[in-house]
């Protein structure tokens, strides 16, 4: 638990998977933490002062130690806020396989998905669902409890969060439809229980902006590419 | 120091700068292992059982589990083979940083110096130089002691070892003038000092055969272009 004289920031977008992430890891483990929203068309001097390099969120600032990169700060959050909840399991393969998958899903998923629905190339977005189908077989396939990390949720799960809310969101606003299932049950079920879990539920955006903000994303994408 | 009993392998090539992060921390740590040569144009069985997702070197295999991804790896042999040689910092915060700087140098550096080199296009060559001279300033800012790692090599050193040997091998094999002593006198010396240690130095490939190497890599790309 985080102890009174810490302070805790984080800065991100309220419909950022990835600072998304870092909430619910800290909202896991009981950390109590300033949000700091925000307009990544007008990026705060802060967030350039705490990330120079890559100049994105989210950004975890502790005790005025800044952080970036989304799955470096969930294992910070795992090292510094004990283990009573952890989020990586501690045998070390384990450990390596959950940041195996951690890493394929912002190295294959991410990538094809942003792809499939935002390309404007419409040959491009047909591969990038192709590519999708193929990273969401491999997850469906390495799914084997309620949660990749067991009876509870651990850091796949959480790097993993984008396809239980996002992906649908996506698929709504640019008429897509990948996530079918009867081709990924058992990702159908996870998504169910990942996004009704207490720390998740309540730090997700509203759906109806998220897809609101694919469909303009989409529609600007698709009138420029014409 | 591994145990008797222990089976540990690793496939790789011996030009893989990626398998020859394994090799160096597993030599750091004084393990004992078998080295699998791979002939990528025709992949191996075990290769293809151990690596079914990305199908590529290195891999590691400590008793029959296999293990992908070259810095998953790394902090994996710091977990398992104790913490005489410790290759990543005991702190959560300068833990976080070295995971920070060995995830930049495989998203940023590595990227833009194969773009750089190897690209087709003119125009992208020249941009992937222009990234490439970016990810090296940053490097060379963040280069304080002897090493990444303080004193002794760490994690970060292992990630940027193809900064100290393989990029002059690719500079010399398609002509180009990247890392220069005078802009980069921190990374110059690091280079120096890296490639000299006994850990490294005796698992380094034979220069001369990089060289012929990427320079037959380079031909085939300008062949093809034109």
């Amino acid at each position: 638990m985080a102890k009174v004289y810490e302070v805790v920031k984080v800065f991100g977008t309220v419909g950022s998977p990835f600072a998304k992430r870092v909430q619910i890891a800290l909202e896991l483990k009981g950390v109590q933490y300033t949000f700091f929203e925000e307009d990544l068309r007008n990026k705060s001097e802060l967030l350039l002062k705490y990330n120079p390099i890559h100049k994105k969120v989210p950004v975890l600032v502790h005790n005025e130690k800044a952080l970036v990169e989304s799955l470096v700060i969930l294992e910070y959050i795992d090292e510094v806020w004990g283990s009573d909840q952890p989020i990586l399991p501690q045998q070390p393969y384990h450990k390596a396989l959950a940041r195996f998958w951690s890493k394929f899903i912002d190295d294959k998923y991410m990538p094809a998905i942003t792809k499939a629905a935002f390309s404007a190339n419409k040959e491009e977005r047909e591969k990038g669902s192709e590519e999708t189908v193929e990273a969401l077989e491999h997850l469906e396939n390495e799914l084997k409890d309620k949660f990749f990390g067991g009876e509870s949720i651990g850091v796949v799960d959480i790097a993993a969060g984008h396809i239980a809310f996002w992906l649908p969101a996506i698929e709504e606003a640019v008429g897509l439809k990948l996530l079918t299932s009867d081709k990924f049950p058992k990702l159908h079920k996870w998504g169910h229980e990942y996004t009704n879990h207490p720390a998740v539920k309540k730090n997700l955006p509203q759906r109806e902006r998220l897809v609101a903000f694919f469909k303009a994303r989409y529609a600007s994408i698709i009138t420029a590419s014409k």
